[in-house]
């Protein structure tokens, strides 16, 4: 199946909005095994949108479009849409109905301009939003599918995910051969040292493909079969997990999309423990991936977000003298901030951390990007140094990550310092 | 002028890769006066790249290619070219002794690979690559211009500024008119409201074009002009953006860039104001946003993370009558930690967030995605009710855009509740 993904508008053509929906369909379709041939972006012109669906309709099999279904005059791919396939618009019921609801809810009254969102094109067959009020398309013709979603992110990600992928999945088995894939998720470990701990590929992977995916979270590994059963496909993933896992196991969190703050949670929750965090340089952000989960406050106590060294102090009692002595970045001040937030919070585990984010902040022998992390149980009272970039926004990520990794081994009984 | 970007690249069509070339080459065309009409993204693959170079040669003045110039396999880009343009491919001896002098300086030989990237289309102009080994081009032909480049995006940027802009300038310098933009973003509107409340739009910009841009945080609207002089453009972009504010000037939080927790951050400085929060559902996001701002402890004192109820009788002093009678997520609870954290922290604002992020934690009466915002200085103590969506992670990001919007509204003196 050969597909075309049209993404439409001006804000993207002159640069100001990244086209992350076309590389996010692109790269959804190519998981499915269907062949993206080429992608565009229009402008928000009638004229030029009908061209584009012309020429991307005669070509491909499957054409995916975003963008331009709005409430408002710039959005015409809806009566593109009805004169491209010549039919009519209509009144939908359930859109109506959502759209009531949804504005309901917020105590917002619906709007004509609202109401207009439920007309919707008579050929198509509706995918409803739950995020919002505008509905996608599906029209199936002459063995070719159209697809419309708005340009909105998270809405069409949900379309995507909820309804076009299951329903194309369908469409495209091919008999002949299975193709299967897994992903494993790491952290801790840079691109290149992975590559290396992983020895020869070949060996490893007999025939079999590795995808690396950095990105500043980690290194995802995607390995991909392509078997003649379901079950060899099966058996060959399991095969190269293991043998991934020998060289590099302590580094992999998980299989597939559960992210790491779903593994801590999901560890946590396992063994009935409390976690409290007290956060300097990640101002909130650790407490804020961890309250991410649902059902989070199972096992989440409280956050400190000790900005100033006086709240440091008050709250979490860490001596005025150590910070005096070692200053507030420093490996006797994360263990005492996690001492002192788990004896606040009286939970099983206290994490903390304290660094130098940047761009500013950085004093002799403490450079930007230095962090400690503290994590103190019944048992165990420690912290470890890490030393991050000169980035602010990626630091604090790194740290938030490295700090739910670290609880991640404590959980596991995996040790810090390898 | 009518361009259209082809990007060359089976990375970009699965999603591998985000396509930062052309929106990079989109803006600074659109600068230039240049009318981006359409862009595409075309896959290592020479009959497709051929079928595309016809198509965008017929239908434009301009046609800038990036990717596919390397020394490898499937770079097809050049061969491509020379089909194309009906040519051959000759010796340039300035790229020959700028590859063997960027080979020298590393102290590596240039292998038989590298000297044929020296081989260029005889038709074409050199654009010199003082990056990397691959030259770009530059072809005329009939009143129209073909530009290839390099995909790798810094060898790419140098190019378009050294010597593809200035060129397109000297070409393209239109006496006649002058296109300007500028970007106002709102929050706390949905689209479909702001749109209503700016009335008639041809009346409210007599010739010129508006966008809205809608994603989670709020809408951004886009306005464009296209006057005579420099003057007359600043002039009639100011003129729209007075009766733009006159309309819905407070839900406007910046022009351009701004975001809105930057704009608190300058406003707090400004005036000299420290800030500490309490938060409940957010879990730590409100001050992870605050601090995301570099220089951020000039302001922001502390925040806690009250997530159990004994972590706001312990910490916040909230009275425990009032949670038992009123429950957490209440205008009385939020009222108390907002007054709480102030008092602890001794900062000049106070301010708190309770609510239910869902999917779970409902109640009879508190239905997933109700909120409460508190807000305490020295002269007031006052909340505010919100209602949300169903979605956990964007009921966080929208009620940590309300926290933080309540606090610009404070700020500014502009009332809460409209």
């Amino acid at each position: 199946m050969n597909a075309h993904i049209i993404t439409i508008g001006d804000e993207i053509l002159i640069g100001q909005t990244l086209n992350t929906n076309a590389a996010y369909i692109g790269g959804r379709l190519a998981d499915c095994e269907v062949y993206v041939k080429k992608s565009s972006v229009v402008a928000d012109d009638e004229e030029e949108i009908l061209k584009e669906f012309k020429q991307c309709w005669e070509d491909n099999d499957l054409v995916i479009v975003t963008g331009g279904l709005g409430p408002t005059h710039d959005d015409v791919t809806r009566q593109c849409v009805v004169k491209f396939f010549n039919t009519e618009l209509v009144q939908n019921k359930e859109v109506l109905e959502d759209i009531k609801i949804m504005f309901g809810k917020r105590g917002r009254e619906v709007t004509k301009i609202n109401k207009e969102q439920a007309l919707v094109p008579k050929i198509a067959k509706v995918i409803r939003n739950s995020k919002g009020t505008a509905p996608g398309y599906w029209i199936e013709k002459g063995n070719k599918i159209f697809v419309a979603m708005p340009g909105v992110p998270f809405e069409m990600k949900e379309m995507m995910e909820d309804h076009v992928l299951p329903a194309l999945q369908k469409k495209v088995s091919n008999p002949e051969f299975i193709t299967m894939r897994k992903t494993l998720q790491t952290t801790g470990i840079p691109e290149s040292f992975l590559f290396e701990r992983l020895g020869n590929l070949d060996e490893l992977l007999e025939g079999a493909k590795l995808a690396f995916l950095p990105s500043q979270f980690g290194v995802k590994l995607r390995i991909t079969v392509r078997e003649k059963t379901e079950e060899e496909a099966k058996n060959k993933l399991t095969e190269i997990e293991q043998r991934i896992r020998g060289k590099a196991g302590r580094y992999i969190f998980s299989r597939e999309e559960e992210s790491l703050e779903e593994v801590v949670a999901r560890l946590l929750k396992e063994r009935g423990l409390t976690i409290s965090v007290a956060e300097s340089c990640t101002g909130g952000g650790l407490a804020n991936q961890l309250t991410n989960v649902s059902g989070s406050s199972a096992y989440f106590e409280r956050g400190i977000v000790s900005y100033s060294n006086a709240s440091k102090v008050e709250i979490l009692k860490v001596i005025e003298d150590t910070i005096l002595e070692h200053g507030a970045v420093s490996l006797e001040v994360a263990r005492q901030m996690a001492e002192g937030v788990k004896s606040i919070s009286g939970t099983d585990i206290g994490v903390s951390v304290t660094g130098i984010m940047g761009p500013t902040g950085a004093t002799t022998g403490k450079p930007v990007g230095l962090v400690y992390i503290g994590l103190c149980d019944d048992k165990v009272c420690t912290a470890k140094k890490f030393m991050f970039g000169d980035d602010r926004l990626l630091n604090k990520q790194r740290t938030i990550q490295a700090a739910l990794d670290m609880i991640r081994r404590h959980l596991l009984g995996i040790p810090f310092n390898e």
